[in-house]
């Protein structure tokens, strides 16, 4: 790209040039995500034997391994409207102050309520939640990103939401919980004593403060058992992925425009949702031997399912009442140390990623969160977001990659996602202001006991 | 306006539409504002009697009531397309939601780190005082923007920033204050032990929970009185209301670029930043008589400057040790209700939104706090930002204004300022969600008490 004079700051596209399909990068896989297996007898689970968890146009998109595009319904494409496109923005300032040759671009995800990409499969899975009829949906939240663009879409479209908010979150971010109640939505810390599963967990674990995995379960348990509910993710499912593209899409036909072509493209990962809809059309082109890009997933020391965990099927929750998933696993056991603060602590990663890190398509690698957080800080002062904990893992990671450019002189031109901002996160900024944060790296011993849980397949 | 159906949900002007010169609406007035005064002598400040307490530059800008436009240095340029433009919003769901007629757009200023419209007087202040090659700025800050925002400005450019925080909201908005810390800004609770009028206000009132006026002593105070050090201030100087023209002349470069133009023009005025921001284009052409618009203050009914004050000289601080301006005032000493929320408490009004509300130029409204809440959960809930409590009043009126055109078939264009958002507002919110939250009117005595205080003019 020799005349970088005419890109600006921020690109946004016009509505008429926003992505009117989202694009499933299954279709493209040689070898496809491993199917969802039922739990007790081991066998693939069908439409059928998902119909009581998800609502039955998901269950349609989250088997699909063969169809490339999926129309955006119109309705969507008009909520997308009201916070979409989201701003591609070059990081002058940023690479200014790094002095480095490198080219840097993010795709800035947190300009919305919610203050992330989730809402981006909210309002896709509340609405066909509502086109089905449905009285309302139930989730889990961690950081609470999720929960709270679940309650935006669910206002928006008059669903009833029940959110069931990891405990150490609950009471760490009480304005996140309040925001969700201005939505609307019923929130509740989990493990509570409303489900038996939570009860359950309760009684083994006294005074636990709870894990995604645990209020995954207990989501499930009050969609199952309440007519006209069903369950809804913010990640790690296929449909997830597919409505995440988005984000890819908008940034390739943002680039495209100006002639810009990514060598690198980073991502921070928990579940898989920002990197697998980031990378997806990019991966797409990779796959289909069309252009090479290095793609590279992020994630804490803390909880590294991708650099450390084994790629084997494993429970989706704590309860393990949830389908089996082949993926990269810590085991549905593993709680990440109380000092990790943000989210990406989910203990498994999207099969689809999973697949395409075991085909050697993409590479991982994991940091600690001081690191992060140093990395989160300087982008605040030049780049004038305060970014979320998730997000500030890819910058990290992008920051390094453009110094190593200052060493080498390279050009390189690198995308990142950012996920969202950190204004829901300022204890464990305030933390880190105070220099009391500190780093968690799991014992070898820690990984084993997580891995012991591990479901014996025949 | 007939083809409104090519008006986007959100209009982004190009960078190389983005306004490069401030308007000074000063230049069209025919009365001009009346000038700052010496609080002993009252006898007019000069450029030299404002040194001590303003850099050089911006005490020109302050003087000058006759230059139409000044030319926006590149430096700040470059900071503004860091988060400008910023969107100028069709309110499509608003509208259904209303089933009104009218045709709302808000300018929505909230989409940077500071959450609101402060930065763009925060990075010309900061830029100015660097250039002047000083050390550093102080300052006050109420609900916490402002500071946020000159925090981020001192950040980029390597300036000291010290914040005198309103000791009410330092209390309520932990998070708001760790944002400062994060961008490296000190915050002291104000009043504080740290200077002479912290002491003295401290000791006749003591457990005081603060105000800006008082704020604003301690902040001048410790500007004086340290080398290399000035005082910048977030609202109701001239030079504020010059560099947050930006705001009205992008809304108008927006509009005129689709051909629409607003009958109606509404704010929130606190100390008149983002009104006399909003406004100042079409002001202007209203000065000069090319057109006309209803234009609309609006002030919480606890803190009612415009509805209930007197246009008179008055103290701008508590310790009155800044000048006198003439200004609408319920008089320096007073402070609104322990129960109100958010911000807009400052007791007076720029003294140039004084002068042309004095020459029926514009109307005023003051609102009740629970239904500016009751505007702000609906808009939330159906345009999918969750508005900062200040920018709700005009959100209020917004709507009150759109409900009117529902009765009488009228259909029109109203533009309202959303200042910011209210993540660091959660607290007031929670009061709204609980039924805790009250509403609050002076009594006339109350007025009386703070009237009794205005300085006794010759």
């Amino acid at each position: 790209m020799s005349n970088t004079e005419k890109i600006p700051y921020k690109i946004y596209l016009d509505e008429k040039e926003m992505p009117k399909q989202w694009y499933n990068v299954r279709a493209d896989m040689k070898n496809k995500p491993a199917p969802l297996l039922n739990p007790g007898t081991h066998q693939p689970m069908g439409f059928e034997d998902l119909r009581p968890v998800f609502c039955d146009e998901l269950i349609k998109q989250e088997l699909d391994n063969d169809t490339p595009y999926f129309d955006i319904p119109e309705e969507i494409l008009g909520f997308y409207k009201m916070y979409r496109p989201s701003p591609l923005v070059r990081a002058y300032c940023l690479e200014k102050k790094l002095g480095t040759p490198a080219k840097i671009y993010y795709k800035f995800e947190g300009n919305n309520t919610s203050g992330s990409h989730k809402l981006n499969s909210a309002i896709a899975q509340a609405y066909y939640a509502k086109k089905q009829g449905l009285k309302g949906v139930t989730t889990e939240t961690g950081a609470g990103q999720w929960g709270t663009a679940l309650s935006m879409a669910c206002a928006y479209l008059g669903l009833d939401c029940k959110v069931y908010m990891v405990k150490c979150s609950y009471e760490q971010k009480p304005f996140r919980r309040e925001v969700m109640r201005t939505y609307g939505a019923s929130v509740t810390p989990s493990p509570s004593m409303e489900t038996q599963v939570g009860r359950k967990i309760l009684a083994e674990h006294p005074g636990t403060t709870g894990s995604l995995g645990c209020a995954i379960s207990e989501a499930v348990e009050v969609a199952t058992t309440n007519e006209g509910y069903r369950y809804v993710l913010g990640s790690v499912l296929n449909q997830v992925l597919l409505h995440q593209s988005v984000i890819g899409l908008e940034s390739k036909i943002a680039m495209d425009k100006y002639g810009v072509k990514p060598d690198t493209i980073i991502g921070c990962a928990g579940g898989g949702s920002n990197l697998g809809g980031l990378i997806s059309p990019f991966m797409g082109e990779k796959l289909r031997g069309e252009a090479d890009y290095q793609i590279i997933a992020v994630e804490p020391a803390s909880c590294p399912s991708f650099t450390r965990g084994k790629f084997a099927y494993d429970f989706c929750d704590t309860g393990m009442v949830c389908p089996l998933a082949k993926m990269y696993t810590l085991g549905s056991g593993f709680i990440p140390s109380a000092n990790h603060a943000g989210g990406l602590r989910y203990h498994g990663m999207s099969t689809v990623l999973s697949q395409l890190y075991d085909d050697g398509l993409m590479e991982a690698r994991s940091v600690e969160q001081t690191k992060v957080f140093e990395a989160a800080e300087m982008f605040a002062r030049v780049e004038g977001i305060l970014p979320a904990p998730e997000s500030s893992h890819a910058i990290r990671v992008a920051i390094d990659e453009a110094l190593k450019c200052k060493e080498t002189g390279e050009e390189k031109t690198i995308l990142f996602g950012l996920t969202g901002t950190g204004y829901f996160d300022m204890y464990a900024y305030a933390a880190f202001n105070d220099g009391t944060m500190s780093d968690y790296i799991p014992t070898d011993e820690d990984l084993e006991k997580g891995f012991a849980g591990l479901p014996k397949m025949d």
